[in-house]
């Protein structure tokens, strides 16, 4: 029997990626569009991902993957979430069939963390993308996929041993759009890497958040700061803030090696943050890659 | 010579209370209109006022003074800031001329504090009614300003000492109307006091504010908590944050009496939050009196 063609759908809140493999699992192809899970209802999914992926497919002979928020509530079809900690045979147990007549289609689960006060972290997406992009790691290892809601995880032989969830993404464009301090900030200014340090070290020295975001405006309001340097600071404030809560609730030792997983430009903003922290040495892993190979390996799990 | 009629005018961001006096001091009429700073620019603010108080002044007899935000940047006329220490004869000295042609109108000076790493502190508002709330405290008393821009104020013997400003009540109106955690809440339901404490607890236990905020949305999506609750556990969850961050930096003893200056309503949460905290026996100030009682002592200082 012929391996069956894979494909492979990273869907994201606001974007999209298919991935086409070999039959070794390498990727022949990528497509990318900004059909996210957030905008789509109901069968809008299947003709989404119809439009992107269907001249890939072999009548019949094809099977699709996805992971991400097609699976949320407000998604597609609801996926559970795999409770940690959980490795990719535990994510593959627990897909579930998606609603759709031009194709077999998957949709991967998310994975959970229990907490001992009873509360619960999720993740829907990131479980793929790191156990993807951390496969060849043995060892205990510190995984931070940073975005809208920056995922700490630990990861231990292939397994996800547990995770928080920090909103610092979607905090910093609320705070630029709709707040107070986006009427001192130029909000197109380009990256301003001293105003980003600065407000990295004073989000570790100061470490309360409610007081400091507000020096935003101030610091522009008595000239300290350009309205094209605050956006910088604001950021390095918030990436300081999330550095300095999560690495006091993350278990992990000096050798413990820390991986930055996702998008390549803010991967190197966290770097220098953890750099400033303490933290030299971050390892970044592709995000888009790490993800093909997540969607991959469930595949192989779910049915070699 | 007969004291001249004094109208008072507490100009805040989103409304105007005016105050007419009697020659002693006292109140005889309050008009409050929703014609905040905010909304207005230019000519506009003359208007208003205008509109609000022209019946109330003997013709070329009365003066005006006001406080707030018709003194900022984006205001009527720029007021410079008094620096603190500062008491009211400070914040009399630098009050500006408005210009306006219907009547003798001055705007109050903000407050500012300097702080030893060259950030400053400002307010607009908070000055003249808490000097006028704690005319008669000697001491040194810790002084509450809840709202959008909360400020904890160190207060000496009618002198504002120093104070800092936290961004809770901006923060809280942003996450829930514009932020993933308003899709799982009913924005509109009545205050949860069990939730709200819940969220206070949890706050003094956790103190980092990132991760626990968005315990909102997964709380209701496990269940753990109902839609129409979540808004008062994030209300808890931000006014414990403010109270944990806000009592390590603000320097006071055991028995320094703590006062809170504003609205009735979140003043109340605020008591309620900080004798969670372990601060019971806290102190509440009317903030209408109290400002309409600065503004008349601003224009005793002024010219008696």
């Amino acid at each position: 029997m012929t391996a069956r063609a894979i494909v492979g759908v990273d869907w994201g809140s606001t974007n999209l990626r298919a991935f086409r493999f070999d039959p070794d699992g390498g990727v022949v192809d990528v497509r990318r569009t900004e059909s996210g899970a957030r905008t789509l209802r109901g069968a809008a999914f299947e003709a989404v991902l119809k439009s992107v992926i269907e001249d890939w497919l072999d009548e019949g002979a094809s099977r699709v993957i996805t992971c991400g928020m097609a699976g949320g509530r407000e998604g597609w079809l609801e996926a559970p979430y795999a409770p940690c900690p959980c490795d990719m045979r535990a994510l593959a147990r627990n897909v579930i069939r998606a609603p759709a007549r031009f194709a077999e289609i998957w949709i991967a689960p998310g994975a959970k963390s229990l907490r001992d006060d009873g509360r619960v972290e999720v993740m829907r997406g990131e479980e793929t993308q790191i156990l993807g992009g951390l496969e060849d790691e043995r060892g205990p290892a510190l995984v931070i996929a940073p975005g809208t809601h920056s995922k700490w995880v630990q990861v231990e032989a292939g397994r996800l041993i547990g995770f928080r969830t920090y909103m610092t993404g979607e905090l910093f464009a609320l705070l630029k759009e709709h707040s107070i301090l986006g009427r001192t900030m130029n909000a197109n200014a380009k990256h301003d890497d001293q105003a980003f340090e600065l407000g990295v070290h004073r989000a570790i020295e100061d470490k309360g958040l409610l007081n400091l975001v507000f020096s935003t405006r101030t610091e522009v309001l008595f000239e300290h700061l350009s309205p094209e340097a605050a956006p910088s600071y604001l950021s390095g404030i918030l990436l300081g803030a999330e550095i300095v809560e999560a690495m006091e609730r993350t278990p992990f030792t000096a050798d413990t090696p820390i991986f930055l997983v996702g998008d390549p430009a803010l991967a190197k903003r966290y770097a220098q943050a953890l750099a400033i922290a303490g933290h030299p040495g971050v390892r970044s892993l592709d995000g888009e890659r790490a993800a093909a190979r997540g969607l991959w390996r469930m595949a192989q799990e779910q049915a070699p």
